[in-house]
């Protein structure tokens, strides 16, 4: 579908600025991206491909720029008792990271059938973890409840002025780095990075347009935006494991309704075909959910005769045994 | 081992002007490929390591760069006429891709045992296959009769001057973007890289100290230098499919041997143990022979106190099916 932006203000919002001084906090600790040129990739466009690696971020995605601007505006009292967060994986990592970095600790709410990559990974990081059933428990209640008994500060995935500043520093960097592009193309989940990039660009005034990608299974953005409104919608089910949210966030959706040109979905075997071009034409490792705008791009819905396409691959935690389980399934077991 | 470089002179040898000549040529053909900071290497040297990505050079390896100088030279008889090669199989991607793009045709003798997606991306370039058992057949005499018969025109893949200049621009590349590196490490098989890095180093002038990577049991240069002579050893037998060369070649060794400090050796399990970082912390798909020098780097081979250490990822032509057998395999299954 395709939505014109909007032009109502809304309240308590993030401004450019807001995303300036989160990149200054930001330097020399979350890793300055490569953007890296996708020949491979140019025909299914008519224009020029440009990728921002963002896999290559700090622990493997995007999220540690969010995470790491919310903490490090937390006060010494905060910072003592520590933080807590819910994700899907990489927003936890992302935090235990940003913690440790601060010299505070973490509990990490995490989905208990996240990847075991992912558990490890984050108490490698020092952090604890508490897990949950995210289709039937209400991961938001149980985060609220571990926060008040143990004096932690919540740090929102998306939904928090602090992340989605921070977040919008990935798309400020790819402008500086990439210059003016024609179409920017950015993977939705939250909306945390979408919408701060929403921010970026409109700042920018480049007229650069906005395009995001969900699941076809998780589409409660562009539901949302056709609705006017934010769409609750069931946990989808899809490989891209790191955007499974059930409604857009508060923040999220006015800055999305308000920047967004336009939202996308992909199918899981279109985002399947883009992990592996990606592997095999790039020789870059990525995850499904960070896949989505590549995705897009590779099925032809991403249309920009002469022009320069920004794409962000938003993260690259999936392992080697999951990635060829992915990739290369094994055939049916029939049994008698 | 540690060889202080050697001054002797020696004949028809390639120079800092032909490597020159050869970046104008590959301008535009070429990928000027991405050089990455790789931050999970640092401690294993001492300094700050960069990655040099000719994984992501077209045909997947550094090799395009020899065999499209080589290809662009030839007059527009032998074009018409095309061009043969033997290659454990990214020499063979290269002239098929180098070819194709002369308007030429290739015609190329591969070992029967190469990853099979080699074979079949070659063909998708649109050149024949001939295929040999490398562990019998002389490849030399083979390719010879072959070019005789067919009034082809041999594209050897390393000792050939124009493919060592070709092979140079990667170096003179690498310089350009990183600025002074302390350290040069490169994998080394034919030595056609190493050769052509030597050039560009000793033109440079900038005190780096150039180190060659082979295996361990494939070790030919290292013993070459040791007697002062070419030495040639048993096909070795390594997951490094790329650098199965039993003798250095007549052209590189020389190079080598004036301008290369040392040479460091690797076995198969510190590849594997280099390809998983690469994997796991870059993001960044290498295959065998590509992650020598990176595998020298980790195994704390390399010393380069707060120095500038330069890696060379020179390929990246490993299918997933093949990665994954290699980093994760089967237990062994016992027959009763």
């Amino acid at each position: 579908m395709s939505t014109q932006p909007q032009q109502a203000p809304t309240a308590a919002t993030v401004t450019a600025r807001d995303v300036h001084e989160a990149a200054t906090r930001l330097a020399g600790i979350a890793v300055r991206t490569p953007v890296l040129r996708a020949a491979p990739l140019d025909e299914h466009t008519g224009g020029q491909v440009l990728l921002k690696c963002e896999n290559m971020q700090r622990t493997g995605s995007f999220k540690f720029r969010g995470a790491c601007n919310a903490v490090a505006r937390l006060s010494a009292e905060q910072l003592e008792r520590g933080v807590i967060a819910f994700s899907s994986g990489n927003h936890a990592l992302a935090v235990a990271s940003a913690a440790a970095e601060a010299g505070s600790t973490a509990m990490l709410v995490m989905p208990a059938d996240a990847p075991p990559a992912k558990f490890a990974a984050v108490r490698g990081l020092g952090a604890e973890v508490v897990t949950f059933d995210r289709y039937t428990e209400d991961r938001f209640a149980l985060t609220a409840r571990l926060a008040t008994e143990h004096g932690l500060t919540p740090i929102p995935p998306y939904d928090h002025h602090d992340v989605i500043a921070g977040a919008g520093t990935s798309t400020a960097e790819f402008l500086d780095q990439a210059g003016q592009l024609d179409v920017l193309v950015i993977p939705l989940g939250g909306g945390g990075q979408l919408a701060g990039a929403g921010v970026v660009t409109a700042a920018a005034d480049q007229g650069t347009r906005l395009i995001g990608v969900e699941t076809a299974v998780g589409d409660k953005n562009r539901r949302s935006l056709r609705a006017g409104e934010r769409v609750r919608i069931p946990v989808p089910r899809t490989i891209a494991d790191g955007v499974t949210g059930e409604i857009p966030g508060e923040l999220t959706f006015p800055l999305i309704r308000r920047h967004v040109h336009e939202v996308l979905v992909v199918h899981d075997d279109e985002i399947r075909a883009a992990m592996a071009l990606l592997f095999g034409e790039m020789k870059l490792v990525v995850e499904p959910s960070g896949a989505l705008a590549a995705a897009a791009v590779l099925a032809g819905r991403v249309h920009a005769p002469g022009g320069r396409v920004g794409v962000v691959l938003s993260g690259g935690n999936v392992d080697l045994p999951r990635l060829h389980g992915l990739l290369h399934p094994e055939p049916d077991v029939v049994s008698s």
